[in-house]
């Protein structure tokens, strides 16, 4: 991967001097064209051993574009809000929205890499961290950022010799630190490693770009023209359809679905509502200031029908925690900050932090329901949502998140009798809109909907539980409980 | 003030079962109400001594209103990423949006309270930090926030009473700890500081309310009512005018302004600019590495006439800093999220931490020069915000925030001059807009609003630096030579 770029590529001081206006001048109006489409962003990852000139060209992109609208960001320590969330919190932090540019310094890539170089994880850990990275630019080339990933090499003999040159020169020589000299002594497994993750990662929607990095003009024009051509080509073409659907998911023959099979009779009677609440709500409200929680934090997510009685539950469930504790997400139409950017951002910056619970009335699920049935988004983009969600999960369970997903569900004619009930009630017809009913029209779209994506959402870590409905209390109680029991066996 | 708090006040049973039911949905009406008017946020402060029920009356308001629309925040330790900033920066991350209750426990008031109860502050650093507090609540009051402030008070013996029996309840016993009881022996003196505290912070737009802790049905329906009282009040009426504005800038008899007498006439020659730039750049880049500025953070603002070549000076800046440490931030139109936040917030969310620079091409001064001009806010609006500026830029510096504020200016010729150029040169049209010829059309106008912004937002801290920019080399070099000497002076 590295051999083209060791054998000393340089450009004459005459052809860039000749060359760099003229590409300055097309990167610019390039940039200006993006910002004005502001239909994708740009991503570019540097990264590289050290003395290869990363810092310089971070620089040099900055001067040839316009700086006002590139955020470029350097991944140094963690700051303790990011050390209390999924690993990739702070990446998706850094995304710049459409039409812009972010130059990431590192990267995602560095922190894998460097943990593989000093031991501190093993050969598995190393290639599931690259899996992480592979999934994550799928999504975001999926929801349709340019990716430019540049790896700047150098030859070990020419990394010393450049390390040196640094040192001997006053003006540089606080650039070289301790750190270069030990990481130099790594060299060669530094190489080793980085070279298998480059190759693990590099896709053709997010290929790396290896640059040799001893020649500063070749470095330069190299990357600017990189990113030249492509915004170009980009800003001239289509949004390329990355993972298209192989196939759709079909309703089974027998026309069984677990909606159907559900048992939609038990009832609980309400003095023995009262008492089970009392105790359930008590053994949350224990278990949520239970010492361990402190390492945990409690994502629950609602999901339902039109008048399955979310709000009721939730209000159950806020009524045994502490209000210092939880925060309660409503998900509507996503604002223009979020719709800049890709579609699990505006869930992930709201993820609570340890110690803490986050609810959701509502929740990217929206993509495989209301998305899918309403046409909102393509095939494709709901399609590939399956998997995004369950990588999502995945990445809190990880991070000590624990995952409980409720699908209230009711029968149709419980539906109605509860659409008129709030109609004629004067307190509830704000619950009631001429949306609900649309909705209710497409019940079976809605029904083909969920069940496609229990199937494909279900996990050992994050379970969908699903709640038949019609009996308010009992649903309320079996949320409570599993609640109770999904904590208990966390902690 | 705490004299009407320490008479037993009490609710008896039946009269709150009578009273809560309907208590209720009024509460949640209004709340509905609130959440489709978005016409402004409603901020509700809980703070008091220990054990008189802070806690429970914020969970019974989650209960009783729709936890989904409150935003409930404790203020526990704060992460290094708030105490990198000012200290109210982690304050205007809780604020909710318009169309929601933010409930904020302790709100800005406990730390400085507490602070001087334990001797880390003196009696000064305790009234300044009461002033800050009255600045902002009267900021926000003038963005069209509701502030309530309940403060739960007990009688020195009815809080040892109340402690001991948590105590002896092993359900509650995990609620006191040794904080408690060591709170306790300070309670006399917590009481005097909290009294003067309260005084101070106390007023119309942002009144206290003190709440007898002892008896929860009395504390609960206290605070209900209050809030409905409120809320109902302020949904039938009009925003109420806060800061009236008693009489607007006038210009100077004799016509004469700072503009007016600046020299215009200075030129730099390609080859000494070509020198000096360089000299300037390296110095620039030396201090922006300097130990001491990893303590500090550097604040630029760009405004000037268009045209006035704000975007290449922040180049010339930018060139001499490292992409990974200055994010530019241009400003323009507010999103639709910042549009539901007080005015300053989007300024605050770009806040540098330690170490960094943020240059703002444009900023908040955009209130009082085209906000002022093209009549975007009221008169009130842009009066008062000399004020909140002058104190947001006073928070900065106190942060270890160099602030420095260039106004780029050229002559109406010039401008024109500018302008004819961008339209003839191919790759500069997109620079030029009606809106350009627009505003150019209110030079006098806007020479008069800047004027006024000079005279009343230029003080020690942050002074405004005058920039001639007829001749574009000698204004870059002028403002790299200042932002050395401002870096220079603050290391």
């Amino acid at each position: 991967m590295f051999e083209s770029a060791e054998i000393g590529h340089r450009i004459a001081k005459r052809e860039y001097d000749g060359t760099v206006p003229k590409l300055r001048e097309a990167l610019l109006k390039a940039q200006y064209d993006l910002l004005a489409d502001r239909g994708f962003p740009v991503i570019i990852i540097i990264g590289g051993v050290d003395g290869a000139g990363k810092g310089e060209t971070v620089n040099i992109l900055n001067e040839w574009m316009d700086p006002r609208h590139i955020h470029t960001h350097a991944f140094a320590e963690m700051s303790d809000e990011e050390r209390e969330r999924p690993r990739m919190w702070r990446y998706w932090r850094a995304l710049p929205p459409k039409g812009r540019i972010g130059i990431l310094f590192g990267g995602w890539h560095t922190d894998p890499i460097v943990n593989r170089v000093i031991g501190r994880t093993d050969a598995n850990e190393m290639r599931l961290a690259m899996e992480e990275i592979v999934h994550f630019e799928r999504m975001l080339a999926d929801e349709g950022a340019l990716i430019l990933k540049f790896w700047f090499h150098l030859s070990k003999k020419a990394q010393r010799t450049r390390l040196k040159a640094l040192e001997a020169d006053p003006k540089t020589r606080w650039r070289v630190t301790d750190t270069d000299w030990e990481r130099f002594k790594l060299y060669d497994r530094f190489r080793k490693v980085s070279e298998s993750a480059l190759r693990e990662t590099s896709t053709g929607y997010a290929p790396w770009i290896v640059v040799e990095g001893s020649d500063p003009n070749y470095r330069y024009v190299t990357v600017g023209r990189t990113v030249l051509d492509a915004l170009k080509k980009r800003l001239a073409g289509k949004r390329p359809a990355v993972s298209r659907a192989a196939a759709l998911p079909e309703p089974a023959l027998d026309g069984r679905t677990v909606l159907s099979s559900l048992d939609y009779t038990s009832t609980l009677a309400h003095k023995a509502y009262g008492k089970k609440l009392e105790k359930y709500q008590g053994q949350l409200n224990l278990l949520s200031r239970h010492k361990k929680f402190s390492q945990k934090s409690l994502i629950v997510v609602f999901e339902g029908a039109d008048a399955a009685g979310k709000g009721g539950a939730i209000r159950r469930v806020t009524g045994a925690l502490d209000a210092r504790h939880y925060q309660v997400t409503p998900v509507a139409a996503p604002t223009e900050e979020e719709r800049a950017q890709p579609y699990l951002w505006r869930f992930w910056r709201h993820l609570p932090r340890k110690g803490r619970v986050t609810i959701f009335d509502r929740s990217w699920y929206g993509r495989v329901l209301v998305e899918r049935v309403e046409k909102f988004c393509s095939e494709e983009d709901w399609m590939r949502a399956f998997h995004e969600i369950n990588d999502f999960e995945a990445q809190l369970a990880e991070a000590g998140g624990v995952v409980v997903k409720f699908w209230l569900t009711i029968t149709k004619e419980e539906q109605l009798r509860r659409f008129r009930e709030r109609e004629k009630t004067p307190f509830k017809t704000f619950k009631i809109t001429a949306e609900d009913w649309r909705n209710r029209k497409k019940w079976d779209d809605y029904e083909r909907a969920v069940c496609d994506m229990i199937e494909r959402t279900s996990n050992d870590q994050a379970p969908w539980v699903l709640i038949p409905a019609n009996d308010k209390y009992s649903a309320r109680i079996r949320i409570l409980q599993t609640l109770c029991e999904r904590l208990e066996a966390a902690l």
